[in-house]
């Protein structure tokens, strides 16, 4: 490191980047018993400002990376919170100028996995440890008690452990919210995963919801009342908490329900996307996460959706016969779709671990998630359940906890969906997650037909139920069967 | 170039890579009036044996790059047909040694279109021609006559345009299924988008077989005739004639259908998964492509389907009362959801040229795929017709004849649907499809109320139906609304 700065060495913390996200923790670190935290901002008047407001932090500014640095004991750990992307980067070699070997860098950002990988491999050259850490719980998490998810070398654990340990949401059992995930990019792998896991939860409540009104004409304000009902069951969860909350806001400027009011198209900041991308890579289907990211960028399509309105749906009118006994078949579809959302999950992460050599413990993923972070719920303790008990299991929703509720919500779950196709409700969502269950679940599949159609026309051969080996049939010749070269 | 040879330049075109496809290619390209075509690979007994067996080819061998080079008229003109990769990366590198500016180097195998982008910037540098050319059809179609998708500069396309021409397959109209599809990474990008497509048609038919044969117990035999008599009507398609072929085999070491016999795995060569991961980039919503590729990959999941197949299905048996009936009803569903993979899939390609800047003709690229190639159907002309009435319209199946045939169809794709969320059988291409027809129809959709989701947790703003501007409400406080910053 440089010696420009005379300032001691008086933090054992420091955080880099300095607005909503990075302040939150920031003032959360320096809230815990045993911190001090050294702050810094590219721009001098967010570093004051924060400091000016925040006089029970005690945190110490710095002005330059230098001075930063010198600010910190060894090793020295800092958290950057910049945006991802170019930012990060510039912080990171900005850092790695001023630290040591041994000292620590926390990437608190949402980074994409991969640049993690890469990131933690240059920085590894000169001797400082990269964490890639996820960080989910937003701006209030921040401040109150994320739910972390810090990838990185072991030997960052040691330093790093008890800090993120201090500041962490903290779990009904008093565990807190965080654990080593594994090595470099499998914090950030997680935090995606947890994003994309959010995007199907939501789009299932969304479907639920738009169901229920068509289905029974009941007003957002009682079906919010219907959510809120659903969050003292099996359903316990924080977006079902927070969906009663929207559906019951009304609207000052038009007495309107808050929900009519809100244009209908959804964004999103691309993690849902990264998390479909990545399983297609991995051969991991996570359609109802895709459904979940597909259904939003269709909604934001006006001119499409312009032109689709003329489009004819059914000609009946749909109501159901009996309102409570469908709102209580919609509940258990949402129960049944979202078991196969966090499966298809959980494969991705295990598949995810062993494409890049990362030892996960899955329990201790749904553990981290039950505070703190927008998925929280529940029922991600008998997902810590089922892993616990068979930490190697192939397929989440096969175990015994999960493998119960969908015999029990097949049915319902089945009728919501025929309900949906008969009366032209768009449920990518349940449709899609139906299919899934009755795809594992399939003794035979034409995925058969499929590999003969390919045998036909590209000579992409295929094996045998009745033995070992690789075939082909000469189509264009006798159509005799010969042995081949494996070309799958 | 070097001056190492001093053999004749008597080719007009010459292939690189010996392999069936470039073998085949080159014999294609021999076989037309006017071609003399140079040929090389890297080892010296695959040319020597193409020689040898096709003297009435007069192929002109070279067995250095140099000698190649040398055996070309100018501009030199050579195809690649190597593997996508390195390889290819390996012998770019070493004709743009040998060739000079003005030449023109084909990449004529399945290379991911941001690939070739940065090979035709790469190679531009040298003054040399780089053109990226999808080519489909299989082996069969790179003898008799393939469907190209050429991209790269203008220029290329004088001297390469009559030689793919005269090699290309020719519609039934007469013209050649060769068209020059846009700039750099334009004809891979089109050819991806072509395989995505034939991963969704294929998958509609696995699941409308699977249908028929579990809800009529026909065998795949009477199942082959249905197809072959569905492919002398709306639906004619060379899948749906292979469908038949496929389904009528009989193996003859058991005596059973092929079908039956083949291991229902199916495999892929990654090119549907590019579909969708490029379709994510680009907000595109490609749910039919993307169930067709988790369907490959969940059935080649052979641990979890063993997990899986404890889960239950419905109580009651399937069977269909009316045969025909349903397989008409079949039969609307598949043309129905084929609609809707199409429509994405040219969704997919228009938001690809706006996106990089390619002046793609929608029409021609349907006229294009209308022989030599997998997906090749009676069908692309109703395509045509509808880019050719109206080039910029947003959505192809709101397209006359699309939407008289959705019309028509839907209640019939609704049953279908509705039978097999009943009866279990998996299908997720044609239920997706139906979501997605629901969906772009849809006056308003949830997406309302994950927007709302969004603001409350994320403070991710929300817009308004009943005025301009970016709005938050004050969820955590006193959950008044306050115009926003636009932070979607």
């Amino acid at each position: 490191m440089t010696d420009a700065s005379t300032a001691p060495a008086v933090a054992n913390i420091g955080v880099v980047g300095l607005a909503v996200m990075g302040s939150n923790l920031a003032r959360n670190l320096a809230s815990r018993e045993g911190n001090t935290v050294a702050v810094f901002n590219r721009s001098r008047d967010k570093t004051d400002l924060l400091v000016s407001e925040h006089p029970e932090a005690e945190f110490v500014p710095a002005y330059s990376y230098e001075e930063f640095a010198a600010t910190l004991a060894k090793p020295r750990t800092a958290i950057i919170m910049v945006k991802a992307g170019a930012a990060t980067d510039a912080v990171i070699t900005a850092l790695t100028e001023v630290f040591e070997p041994g000292d620590i860098i926390v990437d608190g950002g949402n980074a994409l996995f991969t640049d993690t990988i890469r990131r933690e491999k240059a920085v590894r050259e000169t001797g400082i440890n990269f964490v890639g850490a996820g960080i989910s719980g937003g701006e209030e998490g921040a401040l109150t008690g994320p739910s972390i998810m810090p990838g990185g070398p072991d030997e960052s654990w040691v330093t790093l452990g008890p800090i993120l340990r201090s500041i962490a949401a903290v779990a009904p059992d008093g565990e807190p919210c965080v654990t080593h995930v594994g090595h470099d990019g499998a914090g950030h792998f997680v935090k995606m995963v947890h994003n994309g896991i959010e995007y199907a939860d939501m789009q299932l409540i969304a479907e639920a919801y738009d169901l229920i009104r068509r289905g029974t004409g009941k007003t957002p304000a009682e079906i919010a009342d219907v959510f809120a009902e659903w969050n003292t069951g099996e359903l316990e969860s924080y977006l079902i908490e927070i969906t009663a909350e929207v559906l019951r806001q009304v609207d000052a400027a038009t007495g309107q329900p808050l929900v009519d009011v809100i244009l209908d198209q959804a964004g999103a900041k691309g993690t849902g996307a990264w998390t479909v991308q990545t399983a297609l890579s991995l051969g991991v289907p996570v359609s109802g996460i895709a459904e979940a990211t597909f259904a939003r960028s269709l909604s934001s399509r006006p001119d499409q959706r312009a032109a689709g309105a003329a489009l004819p749906g059914p000609d009946e009118e749909f109501e159901v016969a009996d309102a409570d006994a469908f709102i209580e078949d919609v509940r258990q579809a949402l129960f049944a779709s979202k078991i196969v959302a966090y499966s298809q999950g959980f494969d991705e992460i295990r598949a995810g671990a062993e494409q890049y050599g990362w030892s996960i413990d899955l329990a201790a993923i749904s553990k981290i998630w039950r505070a703190g972070c927008i998925i929280r719920a529940q029922f991600l303790n008998r997902i810590a359940d089922a892993y616990g008990e068979a930490p190697d299991q192939p397929l989440l929703m096969a175990a015994p906890y999960f493998a119960d509720a969908l015999s029990r919500g097949q049915a319902a779950w089945r009728r919501v969906v025929v309900a949906a196709a008969q009366a032209g409700i768009p449920s990518p969502a349940f449709s899609s997650s139906l299919a899934y269950y009755d795809g594992i679940r399939a003794e035979r599949l034409p995925a058969a037909l499929v590999q003969g159609q390919r045998d036909f026309f590209g000579a992409h051969t295929y094996k045998r139920i009745d033995k070992p080996g690789t075939f082909h049939t000469l189509w264009s010749g006798d159509r005799t069967e010969v042995e081949a070269e494996d070309t799958h």
